[in-house]
């Protein structure tokens, strides 16, 4: 058993009661407490060296990731991040200072958000640090943004650029959550995602819970330079690849009907002149991505590969 | 720098806003999101392979332990549990059955608190299994109890017995949830902890909080039968040092004002016939831990040492 099988037997029954709005399977849990104007939105992420990151790296960012992740899976629900709690697994071995650091960067980014770090805990994790993040934010009733929504005949818009994110931006990508509030105040936004696993496995996401399909545009595609660059390096992935398959880009993913998007592109470059918005293609009846490019349709396979449809 | 010199450290400063009513330093944070009814609790918590378990145990324990851990801290509040989310690190080699066993355990504990699983994170994290739980959960406006508020006078209690939790309570423990809320609801609690770190480490915590010292009779501590029996193999640890400083007994330590120890004594004994409650000293003015024993008073200093005072 790998660990997407194993992640979706542990997802069956799960112990569920009255305050759940959304469980597992979306950006973040929504839970209804009875607040007269709020729903709450519950989530956790982990970054582990060795995994996500080395001891080369600058703590400040470590730490500023850390919790980067966590508020654009909120940003995703069109949420407002409020408290966050800090998991430190440390080794026998740690660097205090090191760890400051790591607190430095993950408190500016709180602070730049009006999330209050609440505490946390810290164990021994021997071999590695483990840094596990939960945070606690809200949502105005019903104006949670899920992954369920998406519509035949929806446009699907991407934000930001996308592709080639290990080179630099995996460690400084802003989470939108702004600009989600924004969208999710002005357009009725059908379904929304953010982008952590690549756009093409984060697009599945939202036509598996949606129950559709979709079709993209290669030369829609907001290729980032990174992605370019990368791609001289090593021929063997395309830049179209790496915007379609490679993971955290942290931007967001969401689709609303085919008739605003016009409007919504008009409003966005007034709103947000620094941050590109692209309409990427349609969703359509059906499953599964269709890829379309100069050639005609492919089909995507999991693996990021196109074959002719 | 040691590991409590670093959390010192890392717990100034924290970035806060206006939802926070207790941050860091208690045993779950305390946040205001303006419901007319409830304050929110929200507490982070983690066990790792090789420090809290071994894969020699049975894995429904470790799960159960994981949530177990988290519910006791929001019993400490005298607050109510609602939902979870489980961030799960993998080593390489996992065993799929064995992390299913662990969902299990920990789902079961949920059920049995009416508390929702929804949802989590799965990582990478070579060499080990490491489980941080996360649990948001509940308490009347103004009723959560905290640690600071201990006074000169007060009887302080403790439910259940005390030391040897290693052979076996550790992973079988109780969270004291519904004995909690029945103290808040008839009782003026001034403060309350559970025991994690062991009774006299724990209890400073409430000292240190509250700005006061104490008194512990060694007579009245209920020591356990495993600490008695970890003793005959083990002579130079005594029952009463395990009592005071073995860690892991997850029972409720809490003081109330002298006035209403018989009073509660008596409503405890028809409430929970079956669970141990002592008074086992009294609050005083001043700063730390006195034990008075047949031969008379003596501090205890952080290692669990008696010394004549």
């Amino acid at each position: 058993m790998n660990e997407f099988e194993l992640i979706a037997r542990l997802s069956r029954g799960l112990p569920g009661n009255s305050t759940v709005v959304t469980g597992c399977g979306d950006d973040c849990a929504v839970l209804d407490f009875g607040h007269p104007e709020n729903l709450f939105l519950f989530k956790t992420d982990a970054v582990v060296e060795g995994v996500h990151f080395t001891r080369e790296m600058a703590p400040e960012k470590i730490g500023r990731k850390a919790l980067a992740r966590c508020l654009s899976d909120i940003a995703a629900m069109a949420g407002t991040p409020a408290a966050a709690l800090i998991t430190l697994g440390l080794p026998e071995d740690f660097n205090a200072g090191f760890i400051e650091k790591i607190y430095d960067g993950l408190n500016a980014l709180a602070r730049k958000h009006q999330v209050a770090v609440v505490g946390g805990e810290t164990t021994a994790n021997p071999g590695r640090i483990f840094i596990s993040v939960a945070v606690l934010g809200t949502v105005a009733r019903g104006k949670q943004v899920l992954r369920s929504g998406a519509r035949p005949g929806d446009a699907i818009f991407v934000t930001g650029e996308l592709g080639g994110s290990i080179s630099e931006k995996h460690l400084e990508f802003e989470p939108r959550i702004a600009e989600a509030q924004w969208l999710a105040r002005h357009f009725s936004i059908h379904a929304m995602a953010d982008l952590s696993d690549g756009l093409a496995g984060d697009l599945r996401h939202i036509l598996r819970s949606s129950g559709v399909g979709a079709e993209i545009l290669t030369t829609a595609l907001p290729v980032s330079r990174a992605a370019k660059l990368q791609a001289r390096k090593n021929p063997a992935k395309s830049p179209v690849a790496a915007a379609l398959t490679d993971g955290e880009d942290f931007e967001l993913l969401f689709t609303v009907a085919g008739g605003d998007a016009v409007k919504l592109l008009d409003a966005w470059k007034k709103q947000f002149p620094k941050l590109k918005l692209s309409c990427i293609g349609k969703i359509a009846a059906g499953a599964g991505i269709v890829i379309r490019d100069k050639s005609g349709p492919h089909s995507l396979d999991a693996h990021g590969y196109l074959h002719f449809a």
